[in-house]
Formats: structure tokens, sequence, C-alpha cells
């Protein structure tokens, strides 16, 4: 999508830079990280995923202050990146996965210490790279940056939390408080940033905090649908890995809690774990994933993710009422909530 | 100490305020980590540490720009301190450390998710306190910070590598670089910020970062010297710890690469594990201590942590060239570097 690679465009030089700023083994595991070079150092042609917060930043400024703002807000664009990166970093090596953009994770690479250094780094980098921008929306930007990183790192803990109790334990509201702040906040946040950069007013920052945070709803609830239902050969995971790993994603926290018959199946599905219910692989997967649309999971979280999305057009259409200028970012939102299922 | 009580009063009402301000699984775990509060939640009365890094920025602060200076820069203490303690948190994580403070370190009690997730908060909040305070040096404040933390965590990497190598493998000048970057650069910033609070020139903000770095130095010697020959019922620390860890302490490192008969012997009693060199463990400890002291490894660091006070002397001077303006930060250097053995 063109609205990405031109963000990766601008955004890939000022991260490149920064990156490369680091020390040595801090440089290396975040150069991994990021796709630019293989784990013994040598060159890589990158893929540093798909770049839709820093597209958001810049697609945000410069609806509200055409591309003397979208110029404007690069570095910020970037710090959002690093931010990113920075939670992906740490939490692979919390949740011990293994994978990530079709990769080995950093940590399994170069061990949990230099995974949590090269996060650690990554998040000064990006507060660094804002207060050394002599922009006057910068300190404002960096106060926002650091306050969503705390939301986010709440997010990460509820996440956590909430795989580990039992399954009638864990309510919907809590689970879609959970994504907002892992997922929606940084979306938020980075058309906030954007917002900031082109001298938009308190409320227009606002409004575009919230579009972003509805489209990142929508994005983590369609996320999940694949997760359940997604054709494995484009989504590069097995099918139904999210079921086999048990994940409490939201059209499960759905489904457990609807009190339908379908919901005490899956409860007793997810209790024994993946392969232990005497069952072939394909059919615990079918049966699971059967159970859940039953339960009307799958229902809920379309229709979920379809409300969020009107949502964000409200918001949008508030900050952004031309809708030629809104283009970008509607585009943006539709990009990222239309992946094909 | 006067000084360091007088930081803590007024640094901790800021550093508490931006804990609370945390939500729940964080702010237990910092509440926990600060001493503030016990695993299970009830208030504790709190062994926060020995506030000397607040207490250099403060002390700096008034040096160059008087009591309104010293003011004017609490959010500056409060944010350095609040990355010393996300590097605390990490470093445990990492180090698999066990006492923190005389208490079980954080991540023994709440896992390491928890400590991970904490120590990121608090270095988001750090940076937020910076953003978020109007004073005209805040901006550069929080580059330097940032900056540092890098330095910081490169300091923990390089820390962590030779703790790995062989003894013949590590040099003086790598240990000495990694103990500067591993606690140099923070007092050494601790410093600059107060500086850079008192509006003080380019040149006295770098003087006053070299005097907290050479003091910093200082205090890393005459702190390994006392991990191996301190009385433990001062040190609190069983005596002879770092040398049954192995630790290539400063002190260790100069006797390894000395070239003497005690050199190769110290060598050849690192290579075994302790306690499986068929000795007693008293008898072991003071062989190893023997050795150390016999390869010139004490009088090394001893002579090291004069010459580096007698630099921090020199660019303290050239900073604040007024005796009655100076004593504070003398007197800080001097507590931190004569901690009795």
């Amino acid at each position: 999508m063109a609205i990405l690679e031109r963000a990766r465009g601008s955004v890939d030089p000022e991260l490149r830079s920064a990156i490369e700023s680091l020390p040595g083994a801090m440089r290396r595991t975040a150069l991994y990280h990021f796709g630019w070079q293989h784990a013994d150092g040598s060159p890589a042609t990158g893929n540093a995923g798909k770049a839709i917060r820093p597209a958001l930043v810049l697609t945000a400024a410069e609806a509200l202050g055409g591309p003397p703002a979208r110029k404007a807000a690069v570095r910020a664009a970037a710090a959002v990146e690093l931010v990113h990166n920075f939670t992906l970093l740490h939490d692979d090596v919390m949740d011990r996965d293994t994978t990530r953009r079709h990769r080995p994770t950093a940590w399994t690479v170069f061990g949990d210490a230099d995974a949590i250094l090269a996060g650690d780094a990554l998040q000064a980098l990006a507060l660094r790279l804002l207060a050394e921008d002599p922009h006057p929306a910068s300190t404002a930007a960096a106060a926002r940056l650091a306050a969503c990183v705390v939301e986010l790192c709440e997010g990460q803990h509820a996440d956590t939390a909430m795989e580990k109790r039992a399954c009638g334990e864990v309510g919907l509201d809590e689970a879609l408080a959970m994504a907002e702040a892992k997922t929606g906040a940084l979306l938020g946040c980075a058309c906030a940033l954007g917002a900031l950069y082109a001298g938009a007013t308190r409320e227009d920052v606002e409004a575009m905090d919230a579009f972003g945070r509805e489209a990142g709803l929508a994005f983590q609830l369609i996320d999940d649908v694949i997760g359940i239902w997604g054709d494995p050969r484009r989504t590069g995971k097995p099918a139904g890995a999210d079921l086999a790993a048990r994940k409490k994603s939201l059209p499960v926290v759905a489904a457990l809690t609807s009190g339908t018959p379908a919901a005490a199946e899956l409860a007793e599905l997810y209790e024994v774990p993946y392969g232990k219910g005497g069952m072939a692989a394909e059919e615990e997967t079918a049966r699971t994933a059967l159970a859940v649309e039953q339960a009307g999971g799958r229902d809920w979280a379309q229709v979920q993710a379809a409300d969020r999305m009107a949502r964000a057009m409200q918001e949008l259409a508030r900050a952004v009422p031309e809708p030629e200028s809104a283009g970008g970012l509607l585009a943006l939102a539709e990009f990222v909530t239309r992946r094909t299922t």
C-alpha cells in the first residue's frame, strides 16, 4: 500500500540513523530486530513491519497541517516506531514468543539480557529524538508518548494476567480495556502526535487520539478473527494457532461470556491443554473454532469492529471535516481493519 | 548524612506522586522496589536507597545557581532517581540477583514480567516528568538523561559480557570503561542536570558531568574494594561475596592483568567455581583475597580511586571556583568514596 511505503521511505533514514548511533551490542540486536541485519551481522533486505504507526503520525500531520506538517513530524513518527519496537522486544521476552515477522525473536538469538537492553535503549532513543527536536510541539509530544508507554505496559501486564486466569474469570469489558491499552493507545498516540505537529487545537488532538484508539481496537478485533479463522497461507501462522495456545483473544472471551451451551463446551475444551484432549489436531482446532462461532464470538467481533470503525470515523470527521484531507487517514484505517481473512 | 536526608525530603514527594500515578501492577511493583510497600501491599517504612543521585542534582544546582535553582531542580532529581531505579529493576532480572537493599528483589516477588514492565514504566515516568516540567532547562535535561540511559545499557551489557569471558580475556581499560558507563555516567548526568537547571554555561555543565563521572568511578573502585575486604557486619553482604561469585571487579581485573605470580594463582582460583576447589569456604575466600592483594589489585584500586577523586576535584574547581559554594558537592563526593572498609 502506497501510504505505508511512503511513510517507510520518510521514516527509515531517521530510524536507522538513530539505531546506528547505539553502542555495539544494542545496535546489533536492534538492527536484527528491525530486519536490517542477519544474526551474524551481515546486511539483510529488511522486514521492519508495516509502518502503520509512523504512517498514522505523518498522515495525521498532513491531514491537519498539510505537507509542511508532515515533513516536520518525521522525527515524531520515528519516535513512535521506536516505542512500538521497544515494546515488541520486551513483550517477546516476557511471552517467550519465538517468532516475529517470520524470523526468530531477538531474545532467542541474543539472549534475554541483550533483548531487554535493546528495548530499554530504543525507548530512550525515542524520547531523545523528541527532546532534541526543536519543533514547538516536541515537548508535548514527548509527554504524551511517555504517558502512552505506561499505558502500553499496563496493557501488556493485563494481557499476561488474563492469560493466566481461568476461563470463567475473564470479563469482556476488561478484555476490551486490555486491547485498548495494548493496541489502541499507541495508534491513538500516533495520530495525536501528528495533530500536535500540525499545531492542531486541543480538541482536535484528542479527537485524533480517539480516532486512532477506535481504529486500533477495530484492528485488534479483526486481527483476533484472523487469528482463528484466517488462511494460514496468508497469515503466515498455522491455522488456529491462537486457539492452540489457548489465547483469550476478544472473540474467545466474547464466546466464553455468552452464557450459551457452546460457551460451556468452549470452556471445557480450553481447560485441557491443546493436543491432550484425545482428538486429532485438525479436529480439535475445528471443534474449538466452531464453538467460538456457535457461541457468537465471531459475529460479536465483527459487529464490534464495525462499531469501532464507525466511532473512529466520527472522531475523524470532527478533527478533519474536509473529506479530501481525511482521505489518507481513512485509507489507513480501512487498510488495517480490512486485512482479508 | 544531612545532605542526603535533605535530598530525600525534597525528592520523595515528587517521586512518590509519580509512582502513585502508575496503574495497579506497576505501582505495586515500584512501591515494593522503593521499600514503601511490603510484598502484600501493606505500607513499609521504606529503604529507598541513599539518594546519592538526586542529592547530586540538587547540590549541583544549588552550587551553581543558589537555593532557587535547587528548588527548580526537584523534578530533575526525581527523574534521575527514577532512571537509576529502572536500571536496578532490569539489572536484577538480567543478573538473577535475589537481594537488593536487604530485601528480595522485585522479580523474585512479582516475576520477571512485572519487574521488566515496572522498569519500563519508571523510565517513561522519568522522561515524562522532564517533558512536563516548564523549566527552560528541562528539554536539554531530557535529551541528556535519555542519552545517559543508552550509556547505562551499554555498561550493563559490557558487565554481563565481561563476566562471561575467561579471566585472561578481560583488559583493565575495558573494565574501567564499563564502570564509567555503568556507574559514572549517571552520577555525571545527575551533576550535569543540576548545572543545566542552574542555567550554567556549556563548559560548566560538561565540567560538572566530568566531576560526577570521576567521583562515580572513585566510588565504584572503593565499592569494589569493600566487596572484597569489607566487614560483612557493615556491608550487609557475606565476606568475599564478590570473590565467591567470581566477579571481575576492578581490583580483580587489575590483579589478573598484573603479570605477577599472584595473578596466575588468582586466575587458577577463578577458573574453578567457588567451593569446588577442595578448600573450606573461609580458606578459599582468604586465599583468593590474598592473591588479589599480592598481585597489587588492592593498592591499584586505592591509588586509582584517589587519582579519580583528584580529577573530580579539578573539574569541580573549574565549574565552582568558590569553596563555600562547592562545599556540598565536595562533602557528597567524599561521602560516597569514604565508605569505611
